[in-house]
């Protein structure tokens, strides 16, 4: 399926010389979404891995589909606030400014195998931070799996250590 | 499988009085997880339902794999900047102040079949705002399926003419 035909680009979103790739046309399309979550979740199989932890808001979109069909559990990720209970953070550098993620501290056992599920690899920044915060709470980050990745922005180079997958490509 | 005992709840959180119901410690048990997803499936299929409709950020977590569980499209009902394309958007009141939420306005075509899913019936408001949008789209709103209700906060009364289902209930 060329699921890339399904992605939507909409230009200077959110802001001018953006040219942002716009998911939800995939994910409406049930026969699209569905060879996504199922090329995702083929790519983690016997990995042994017990959790898929993924970021809010459209990381949780295909984070939960991919640990649905692989029968495992899904730990979200989210901005500062939103988590009920103890929390442990990281904070990473954005272009301008700072930016923190949270897990929960009791999310993770140590020693236990994770893969991250995003939409987008970017600068792989936010990426790198989800594997992070994962190994922070002791636990083993096995893969990571994007639908989409931004070539020329380079997000591969920080996250060298990880087994990283991206359905579609783009350069600008 | 009783869910209810893999729901942990908080005191006080997000302010004091409140006691919060934390999903995070369900979705992370893989079996639990999965029970929760094929029982809304489960009641969501043979309806010919075209769309799982959901609002951010925990109702994605739901809302995508029962998507994926029935093999059909979902769509995101987000917060106000966050969709890139032309959105519809439907306003509610809050216990204090105003909230919005926004759709893709060429999500639904007239007359598509859409359900609702969300982790908490509470009060009913932003289950009612989001069958409003639907319904502003020209979708028909089959059913809505919560994980947990808030029984004494009655939210079934505003959301009278919708067919719900709660897997979870409360009573404070």
């Amino acid at each position: 399926m060329n699921i890339s035909d399904k992605i939507r680009v909409i230009e200077d979103f959110p802001r001018k010389g953006i040219s942002f790739k716009d998911i939800t046309t995939l994910i409406k399309d049930g026969e699209a979404f569905k060879y996504v979550v199922n090329t995702m979740a083929d790519n983690l199989r016997d990995k042994n891995i017990k959790y898929i932890a993924a970021p809010e808001a459209r990381g949780f979109i295909l984070g939960s589909a991919v640990a649905y069909a692989l029968g495992i559990g899904f730990i979200p990720i989210r901005k500062p606030g939103k988590l009920p209970g103890e929390t442990i953070s990281f904070e990473y550098d954005l272009e301008y400014g700072k930016d923190e993620l949270v897990m929960h501290s009791d999310a993770i056992d140590i020693g236990e195998r994770v893969a991250i599920v995003d939409d987008l690899l970017a600068t792989g920044g936010t990426a790198n931070a989800l594997a992070k915060i994962v190994e922070k709470a002791g636990g083993i980050v096995v893969g990571m799996e994007f639908l989409i990745e931004l070539e020329d922005l380079k997000g591969r180079e920080i996250n060298s250590e990880y087994d990283i997958k991206a359905l579609v490509k783009y350069n600008s």
